[in-house]
């Protein structure tokens, strides 16, 4: 299992959230208090937009643990962004590697996980062999996150998000049923295009990870009013988040069980997450 | 490219073949006389089949360049084995990581390449494809060498090596073929299960990289009557190596061009390699 | 700080110790349950005496997490030792590098070190001083656990260990007087010369980390007469370890506070330390 | 031995020069033409200034080859800065290791270093002990280098780095005859202040490794009419290197022996270095 985060909004230096809040990210990779494993030590990954006339986001991704990455703690003191997404590894058996770490890049898009799926070992082959053929030669690692990402993609995730992910989800399934392997699918998954970013949070078993999203600004600001950080934001800035950080009365909503999300310019969607 | 050696016959210290000869591998991995590249610096291995009564050979893999591996160093000092496969890689564009590292093992066999299958990641679905979905979960990393490895075992390696191997590169070729891919495989091989160890060179566009054995103990002591590491060596005691080492006369036979050998007790053989 | 083990006796695999007991050292990589810290990822080490004709032990150093280290799974299951120290590192401040794992080396000596030289950054230069200029070139690293080794060099560890240990604690208390710093030693320290194992424990302030060392082979055998591994060993197989492995009821008894103990043919010994 | 470069300048994007040109400073580390040694595959780094509020450079260090490493390529396709140095390094006996990869930071100050003190294990301890008690703690690594470099702070570098440098040098010639060590000194340096850069070119022995400086710009473009990238940068743009990038006719001067040079707004300098 990992943990991981989403930020979108006033562009803030990576450092404001991987680092200095009370039970940040990188607190988490060795003292996480309600993953799965206590010890997040398998690897790290940041992607950023910036700059944004770069055609693909930035990623910087290390195998060591993220609480002594001496050149993630230097890159985020001086990189700025208005949209990243940030994961800590726990392995869940596949080896620790570089091509392991989320975030997963493919053009424009982003994609991190919590969670596996079950005997991913027995249904890779076949969860593999259903990748579009133009996409496979990008598959670049050896984990259930990367293939689920590529299933993802094959389904169409670059036009319709949510179908695709359900659409991948109830994939996942139908494999694992032919294999007789029950409950397979465990997933809190955050991905971006860059533009919006998408939520997911799903188990076969209808008791997925945790995941959480932060409160409207406005709401968070009237209840802390002496709060200097919250004054800088904007409107729209949204975290979405694995385990809450910080201590902040108020702020962290739980993403109900087997929903999506979508953070976007406007209202932000909430909506039922199912399988097909 | 890469550089390997493959060492059968009285037991010795992997240190007398890996760091001290003029020109060992060690020394290849920065500074290759005979290679396509002259730096082979993206990672190192060793496998050995000592204490024998274990049911796999052991391995060593680092991702770094096999000049500066303290642990390997270490290692060769304290490690004696009477069978041996070691290897330095120069990538061809896969990543730098443990699961990309030679030698490949699988039960008893170990397997190492130095070559590439050209066009590699436009072919590596159909070729993964044929690996037998009992292997497949086994396939740890994304190199050309690995895919090889599990179609040769896909093949019928553990039952007759020279048929599967000559399959596998049958194989490679005629995916290549339907891909448009020109001269797609180039390659020498080693590969052992604990007892004999076969050597293969062959190339589609029959310019093989280089492939060397050593000569004859009884032969090789009469040119070096006063060289004293010779005479301690028993009369089956042979080396296969990418690259020469040393600078002893006599000392080398290369392989030729399509061509497989096997060193094995009582007579070894040489023959013909014909893709099938 | 850390947790290490000290083994000597029979001869036996590093696994048996390393990776098969309940509460393992490498368990402990991620899971310790009486460190200071829960989590000892910053690296790990262990240092062996075979093959015997070697004139200095064999050591491998990993800087990642020790749970993770393929490397180290291998080695342990191939390499058989009648004496060993292992280690597994938690930094206090000090860099994530091979130079800074223990054990320690020098000559026939290894040492291994729990707990932290209070302001070690202020202290160091004064430490490093009294070196002796001979042992100076050999520091390698940047912690506090090289540099209390290479004072106990300097007073004489080759010649009279508990003396020289005894020395070197007086000197860091004094020199950490000097600077205004109070209780500033904290070490469980294992040492050996390949024949011998010395083990000491002893902070400034009277609570020192945990230190046991186990029970004399014939009562242990006499509490659990059905298990297979204790019969194998001999009288005299004794480990030193930060934290007991297993949950072998009567197998473990702890060191007391300000204490040294010394593994050795015949009676071992069990005296009161006292820095000078 | 190793290979640098430093930029001063129109800001652009860090890949313009570590990755984009021929001869770049990425392909140095496996093909340098010029060095002692053709491999620099025991490290890399870089340093920047930007964003400029921040107190001191950002730092990024990889032990790995820097032709492999993939977090260099992404931050340097997506970092723009006015002002940077960058390194590639070939050991010349001290540990791969973070810290001892250049380039080497102390507050605002960045210093890297190409060469050797010879016989440096039998003179570190003197030298170490002539650095400032004050900067002591902040010595991280292991190399002769940083040595230089916190001999340089030392004597002022912050002041009058001209006359610094030179009484680091001047010094570490004295304490190697003390040691009856001869021809002891093999340098060039970059340093840097994140304003004015200086570089140094010296050896003992009067033979020196290579170094270079760009021509001015306009000297350049009438030279290039056609080169687009040369129209873009400002007057005072330059370039310093270890082994000139590219094959620009015109583009490249050496840096006299024993001298000294420095580049900053309004007119550039050049003279003697003398040892003190």
């Amino acid at each position: 299992m990992c943990r991981w985060l989403a930020y979108s909004g006033t562009p803030i230096l990576l450092d404001e959230l991987l680092y200095k809040p009370r039970y940040s990210l990188i607190d988490q990779s060795m003292h996480s208090r309600l993953g799965v494993e206590t010890t997040n030590g398998d690897g790290v990954g940041v992607g950023w937009y910036e700059p944004s006339d770069q055609p693909v986001p930035a990623l910087f991704r290390g195998t060591g643990p993220a609480w002594g990455d001496v050149n993630l703690r230097e890159l985020a003191r001086v990189t700025r962004s208005g949209l990243f997404l940030a994961h800590i590894r726990a392995s869940t058996g596949t080896p620790v590697q570089q091509t392991n770490c989320h975030p997963f890049r493919y053009g424009r898009w982003l994609w991190c996980h919590n969670g596996a799926i079950h005997d991913f070992r027995e249904l890779r082959r076949d969860l593999m062999l259903a990748i579009d053929p133009d996409l496979f030669p990008s598959v670049a690692g050896s984990t259930d996150s990367e293939v689920m990402f590529y299933l993802a993609l094959t389904f169409g995730l670059r036009d319709d998000p949510l179908r695709a992910v359900e659409r991948m989800a109830g994939f996942v399934e139908q494999v694992a049923r032919a294999h007789g392997v029950a409950s397979p699918l465990q997933m809190t998954v955050g991905a971006t295009d860059g533009d919006r970013v998408w939520a997911f949070r799903y188990s076969s078993e209808g008791k997925s990870r945790t995941l959480s999203f932060s409160t409207a600004l406005t709401a968070l600001r009237a209840l802390h009013p002496d709060m200097e950080l919250l004054r800088g934001l904007s409107e729209e800035t949204r975290l979405v988040v694995s385990e809450p950080l910080g201590e902040l009365a108020g702020a962290w909503n739980e993403v109900p069980e087997s929903s999506y999300g979508v953070v976007q310019k406007g209202d932000d969607e909430l909506g039922a997450f199912t399988p097909r």
